[in-house]
């Protein structure tokens, strides 16, 4: 990921903007942040990965994220759907069950957040999940079916699941902090960081399923590291930034337990 | 407020959506931020606080205040108005007015917007004041008689004010630190917090005067801490936020000083 | 500038307004965000400097940016121009080189972006720059004798040029750290603390090219302080904001190398 510098095309809602900026200059990668109609389909064509978050959009926004999804599935770059707090909100449930036909190569959730887009609960009450992420797998193995997506699925373990085209893999990561939580945009910054890893791998050649794992080992490994020194979600943001920064391949794989189902 | 974990709807400024719900989130609350028109009515009935903060408005997030005003007043949801920089500018000033009308829990402010939203002064010349908080006083309890609201205004002392309907409060919040004015958004958060206390004061049946003092109680608290720490605004600003975090109720009242008068 | 306080009003993009706001205020200058073309007309008539960074506009913050910049030429408030990204993206760049006309100040930009709006080269691939700043030389003569401003190329090392009206000023600023390119809107929050000293320096009645350079200075002596204690860009950033509250002049001046060609 550092070598190739992956310049990750932000579509996200204005909340987390600046430490989704902050996680992807941390971990190597390089953030655009074009949400105008008139330029965000330029500027998806010729970015490495394309991150659409649902939080909070506008109007405006909306337009450019279509036109982004558009450019970005026409040039082969692979964006990832991140759809925050479906299922209570009318406007980003319509917007990300439309999305599902538009090829996404991933899809970053919560547990209530996948159950709710796979149409299979009742969603949660806002960006904070209600439900394990155990209970969410059959959505997200539904959802991978249907869209075609790598489907990763955040909480205190991760679960990423490829369902589709005769693949199957489901993949645990265990990492990160409870302080994670206590943090605006950690998992939101992760979706861009799922971008970033996926338009890495692409380059390479390599897998979906395992760029989609790498970049929430990186991001749990950090997490780890952070809260052995943090007083509290001040200090944890600061140290989980240094981490993504300083953390190497070797230092993540001994810091989270990845198995495959 | 920990045990409630309050749902807090902001429609606040660009400027200070990561610091507010930082804030909101170290504090154990949950922050949302639903700014458009089509789902901010719907959020706010179901959240346990709103903050409608009119500093750096876009005319699709009024519509979406409109909105969620509309739909807390009708669900009996405590909204908190934070009037950033009424006065000198002419939108703000007129929705700010306006909304007064509209049944406000609680108004936060600093003297010159207190002073200028009540229509008895020449307004600031943006977010600082360039007014005394005891100059402040009189208009304080002129807009809490007009709005019903509680009011509330932020200086080096705060004093929280109720004066209406037979009630007569004035209580006054010593606790803080002069950092707290070199960080972006501490006065915004403030206005969150509120809404936080608020809604987890009407889930126990406790007192909205008294929520507003703890919000302030809570915040300056956490100022007092992180100025022993801090070489400065940045370390001050990660210092504040794991304060916030770690403090207890007892932790909180050992360290401010509350006056009633 | 710190005796001075200047008000600065920022139309800048919604990733970098937080960290712009701070460092503002570390400053000693008044930071303010008024985007709304109701609002922005009026105040950039009272405030002391004024922003306009293209980063990632919105239709309505584009009409806000006009009515300013209108606004603050009949006001004779000063105003910079940071042309993020231009050359790549078609609105920006339409709307940069259209303002040129409108007498800013300053410009402050990378190499890639100095290069592209003054037509000369290709343009970069987005917010980081691809080009030295020495090669950006001749353009930002160029765009200086064009515009009429001070031109700042943003880089290791900072070139700024005055070169119009039998002016010709080019000054080498040596300071900084390489974690300023890995922490979001350092560069964005330099181009309104240009602004803040421009301000600071109109009142004084000193000379726009020096106070450009000291603004750079300012900034660049920080990233040298901050990279001397920190584990990351986390940590750079945090003390970053700590230095630009607690350096003095005479720090500064020991912390940079100015060279006049």
């Amino acid at each position: 990921m550092r070598e190739t510098g992956p310049l990750v095309h932000c579509l996200t809602n204005s909340v987390v903007r600046q430490i989704t900026a902050d996680v992807l200059l941390a971990s190597g990668a390089a953030p655009a942040m074009v949400d105008h109609p008139d330029e965000a389909g330029d500027f998806a064509a010729i970015a490495s990965g394309v991150l659409v978050n649902v939080g909070n959009p506008t109007a405006e926004q909306v337009e450019g994220m279509h036109a982004a999804i558009a450019s970005a599935r026409e040039a082969g770059t692979p964006w990832v759907l991140d759809p925050v707090a479906v299922g209570g909100l009318v406007l980003r449930t319509r917007l990300s069950t439309e999305w599902l036909e538009s090829g996404p190569a991933a899809i970053r959730a919560n547990a209530s957040e996948t159950i709710a887009l796979a149409g299979t609960g009742a969603g949660g009450r806002g960006v904070d999940s209600t439900e394990e992420v155990a209970a969410a797998a059959p959505a997200a193995r539904d959802l991978s079916a249907r869209s075609g997506a790598v489907v990763a699925v955040t909480g205190p373990r991760d679960l990423v699941v490829t369902h589709h085209d005769g693949l199957e893999r489901a993949t645990w990561v265990e990492s990160g902090h409870p302080l994670l939580q206590k943090v605006i945009g950690t998992g939101c910054a992760l979706g861009a960081l799922t971008a970033a890893y996926l338009g890495a791998a692409r380059a390479a050649g390599a897998d979906d399923h395992d760029a989609v794992v790498a970049a929430h080992a990186h991001a749990g490994a950090a997490g780890t590291v952070a809260g052995r020194t943090s007083a509290g979600p001040g200090s944890f943001a600061v140290a989980w930034l240094d981490a993504l920064y300083t953390l190497t391949p070797e230092d993540i794989a001994g810091l989270v337990t990845v198995t495959t189902e």
